[in-house]
Parts: structure tokens; sequence; C-alpha cells
């Protein structure tokens, strides 16, 4: 066992703090990591804060992590002491199960175990993350990160990145497809990179005619205010795909009626309750697709890393340390970041 | 031009009664059909009481056709007289758009023509529907009936048949696949005995015990009481496909929570407001899809009429005389028809 040093929060209700713990020894399939970056989701913030149910507590939070392998069980092969690595959402699951078998560990039948917050398969320990100066994780839930990848901005591919590029990925998005891009924070923006790079035309939508500067500096072809009614009508029945990233409530009948005959609504957010609710009209008179997509398997993860070595493409963010996490968190509630916040975890060592 | 004889709602609160009007004369595309049989299906209740809103009155209702051609206009190549034939729920379409190009009519960018209540697209005139002696359809909206159909239980096919058929064989529903068959009336019924016939196990829901000899005579593999929250949660994750008839509002959750990861429910009813909402959980975490399906476009209908004829399947049917339609409508509106009605049109002669 080692002693860990990290940022934690013991209750819904207490702000991050340092917390001291013990991280496992390393099994034979396992790899010790050296954290240096840690990318910072809002589903830290929502499992912190206990919005989905009751968290099991203390929760250190971050599954956006990019460390340097220090330490390697004894049957570990793929990475050597010294490889710059990342773990992103998931850090175990069944391994025998039909989806595993299939490369989607997020949908394993016995539930993959997450980075933060979940019980370890083995020996039913909590699962800490990345909000820590050190990980230990099985060597097949280990990315490799390309060298061509710059490793301060790497990290918000592992969750960010993966999310955006698995529906993508799934439905086939290709060049020629109109694909709209729906809410433009941590994942939107990723979104527009990733249906850019794979060759779609991408709109976003975005509330405020004050973002139609910024949507098109992401790269975005058209900009679509979703507030403006003529706006919306001038593209109905107009859209392959649509990549709802907003994360909370809103109509999606609206843009139901953006989408051609067969075209698909991908929501990746946890809108509940999704209120309004949908108008079966919407579907049914076009066979219209809504369908929802959770993060990526190991495979695609490593895909997306790969993808985005080989198109330039970065996620932007704004570095800070780890004694702003707080404050950080309340910046992303009020959505006052450009699109993702990256703790550089050498800042935990003055804590 | 001819004189019709027919049954029409002259407004949405008075009963179906005797009500003459002409039908165009031959186009040169145009075949002229005496009819025999012609299905009720709740669309044509809907429309006669202006459910969808209002109604172009007045509604000579019926999109379930089967009858006998006795003149064809000089350019029709395709039928002659004394061919039994069928019409549906189109009878033109602007041919001219992807859709109408792709054999999906019923998703014309420019609205298909409904066989009733709604405007010929050459002389703007208000199409009359089956509930008559005799009809004037564009060929290429004329269906072949196999011989080896009985014209007396066939009608149903051009709707409730097409409308079932369509999304199982857009979905690829195939031996082995397991699917859920929600709602036992007119279309359910349908939905198993084509799903069986295409090969897959198929479970019917429903909301009572009473029903489950009659779903086991249908054909079910299985049958699951969907008010039983024990025999719910007994087939949760198990299905690769739910067809959804129910006519009414009901909770899509439960029966989501029944789908395999990347399973799909297909809507075929317009649940207006879709009330409860669906939870986006139900769909991201297991990637399953909500889609919807409207009836079938021309060659869609005729591959449903020879699949029927191939695996003899057929409609169960209770006949009437147009004389009852009044009393068969408030039948319908208590789900008392096993399963559908059909109208023997030669009792129209006698009104």
């Amino acid at each position: 066992m080692s002693q860990a040093k990290s940022y934690a929060a013991l209750s819904a209700t207490t702000p991050l703090a340092p917390f001291s713990f013990e991280r496992r020894s390393l099994r034979e399939d396992d790899v010790n990591i050296d954290i240096l970056y840690c990318g910072v989701c809002h589903s830290d913030i929502h499992t912190a804060e206990s919005d989905w149910g009751p968290s099991n507590y203390p929760i250190v939070p971050g599954h956006e992590i990019v460390g340097k392998v220090t330490e390697i069980g004894s049957k570990v092969s793929k990475y050597k002491v010294g490889d710059v690595v990342g773990v992103g959402c998931m850090v175990d699951s069944c391994q025998h199960c039909s989806h595993c078998s299939a490369d989607l560990e997020q949908y394993c039948d016995n539930n993959p175990v997450g980075t933060y917050g979940a019980h370890d398969l083995i020996d039913g320990t909590l699962t800490y993350g990345g909000y820590s100066d050190h990980i230990v994780v099985r060597e097949k839930f280990v990315l490799s990160i390309p060298e061509a990848l710059d490793a301060s901005k790497a990290a918000p591919l592992l969750c960010a990145g993966v999310t955006t590029f698995s529906p993508l990925r799934h439905y086939g998005v290709k060049a020629g497809d109109k694909i709209g891009i729906l809410g433009m924070g941590g994942l939107g923006h990723m979104g527009v990179k990733l249906a850019k790079a794979l060759g779609a035309e991408v709109t976003i939508f975005t509330r405020s005619e004050n973002k139609i500067a910024e949507a098109k500096k992401q790269g975005a072809d058209h900009v679509v205010v979703s507030t403006d009614d003529t706006q919306m009508q001038a593209v109905a029945m107009n859209f392959d795909f649509l990549l709802d990233t907003i994360p909370v409530q809103h109509d999606l009948n609206p843009y139901l009626n953006c989408l051609k005959v067969d075209g698909v609504h991908i929501l990746v957010g946890l809108i509940e309750p999704m209120d309004p609710t949908v108008h079966a009209a919407n579907l049914v008179l076009k066979r219209r697709i809504l369908t929802g997509s959770l993060i990526g398997g190991i495979a695609e993860t490593q895909e997306v890393l790969d993808f985005c070595a080989e198109h330039n493409i970065e996620c932007d963010a704004e570095m800070i340390n780890i004694q702003d996490i707080n404050e950080a968190y309340k910046r992303m509630k009020k959505g006052d970041v450009k699109y993702r916040f990256i703790i550089d975890m050498k800042s935990l060592k003055n804590s």
C-alpha cells in the first residue's frame, strides 16, 4: 500500500479539501501512475454533491487523468516505466459479459467500476479518482497517450472526447453528413472538432447571438440561434444528426423538427426528468430516432486519442491549481469556462 | 364523372350517414375499382371526429380497400379489368422528392395525398375513401391482391399490416431476435403474426391476466403481464425490439427497461402528449433507441401482401354491414373487437 495525497469531498455539502488515503499495492496486472494532469468534468461536481443519489464518501473526483508510469505489475506487458498514459471514467469491468467482449465495457452487464466512488471488484475498497498524486489501475483500463498529443491538454479527451466521439462513430457520421451540435461547453466544443475532422458539415445551435463569433472560431460551418424561430424554421428537416450536449432540461421538440427523415438525435446528458415531454409525432411522422450514448469503451477511448493526435485536435482548456478547485466548480456551474478546466497536479505537492 | 354512394361524416359530431358524391372521370393512369371490402381503422374515427385537428368534411373514411378493377385509363399497364386490387392510406405523392424516389412515399417531402380528407394534386378536389361503392386511383398507388389471399380478409393488411411490417423490415427483425409486442389490437395482433413469420421470438405484453390465453392463441411464445412488477423485472434487459402499438398514453419507461443495450422501441401510435415523460437515463445508459414509424411505402405495402400470401397470414376480423358502422365505432372505442372490423361493401347497395 502507498500513501496518497488528494482533494476530496467528505459530504455532499462540504467543499473539496486535502485528504490522505491508502492506494492499494500493485497487483500483477496493475500499473502505478504518477498523475500529471486531471481534467474537471461536470460529473465530478454531480458526484461530489450527490446530485445523482447518495455518493460513497469520501469522493476523490477526477476521471480525465494523464500521468507517467512509475511502476508495473509482473504481468504487465503493454506499458513500461516512463510511459505517458491516461485513465478515463472506468478502471475495471467484469470482462466476461457480451458487452465487455465487444469492447463496450461502459455497458458491462455487471456494471463497470467507476474511477471514483465505486468498489474495486477484487477487494471491495472504494475507488478514488484523479484529484490525487498517483493512481493504481488495471493495465487493461490504461490508455496510451500518443506522443503527438500535448500531454497537458489531453486529459479531457478521456471523458469529454470519447463521450462525443463514441456516438459519432457508432452512427457512422461521415463526410457530407449534416450534423448539429447542441450546447457549446466541454462536450459540445469537442463534438464540433471531432465531427469536422470526420468530414461532416457542422452547425452549432446556441441560445445566444453573442456566441456566434465564438462558434465560428470553434470551426462550425454554420450557427443557428435556437431562440430565433425564423432561424429554426429555416433549418427544419435539414440534419442527419444532432449531438445534444446540453446539460440541463430543454425542449427537444424544436430540435427534432430540424432532423430529416431517419435523422438521429443523440443525448449524452442525463436531463431528468425530460421536460417538456417529446411529441411522438416528431418521431413517428418522420421515422426519426431519439437515442443516447454513454462515454465509450476502452478501445474507443484509445481510438479517440489516436484520432486527435492524427488530426491535431485538442481540448480548449484553462489550467488551474488544485487549490482553485472549489472556485472552478462555482465557475462551471455558471458556464464560465472555455471549455474545460485541467488541474496541474504538481500543485498538489504544495498543499 | 360518376355518381358514388357512400357513408360520410358531415361534421365532427354527426354519425356517419349515407352520402352521394361525384368521383372524377378516369385519367390516363387511373384505375376504377368496384369496392368489395373495406377495413375499419382507428384513424377513420380520429378523422371523422376531428381528433387530430379540423378535418375536411364531408369525410368518407376508409383506407383499407379491396375491390375489383372495372375500368382502366389509356396508359395503365399493370392492371386489367377483373383484377382484385387494393388501396391503402395514400392515393398519390409528388413522385419526385428523394423519399418518393426511395419508395418512401409516406415521408414525401410534399406530403402524400391521403385516401380521404386530402386534396387531389391535379384538380384539388377532396379525396373520399373506401366506405363507398367505387374509387378512382392512380395506378401507381394501387396494390395487387395475391390470389392466395382471401380477399374478404386482406383489407386490413393495407394499413394495420404494413404499419407493423414496415418497422420490422426497416430494423431488420430476423430469426432469433427477441421482440415484445405492446398492445393486442388490430395492429398488435398483426405484429405478432408478422414477427413470428420473420422467425423472431415473440412476447406479448398485456395489462390483463385475462388475455394470456388469447395472446398464446395469437402465436406469442411468451406473455408478460405489464401491470405485474415481478414479471416486468424478470424481462429487464431482455429484448432487441419492442413494437409499441398501444393507441393511448402510457408510461414508456418500464418497457424501455426491458430492452437490451442498443434495443429499439418503435412507436406506431401518436400518443400525444407523451405522458409521463421518457427518462433520458433509459436511453443514455444503455444506448437504447426510441423511434417511430408511419405506415409504409407502396412497394412495402405490396411486399406485406405477398409476404402474408406466402406465409398464410390473415387478419382476424369481424365482417359487418355499412349500416352497422356507427355501432362498430362505439365498440372499437371500448376495445370490443377481435381484431378488425371489415365492411362487406355489397351492403351499401341496400342503403
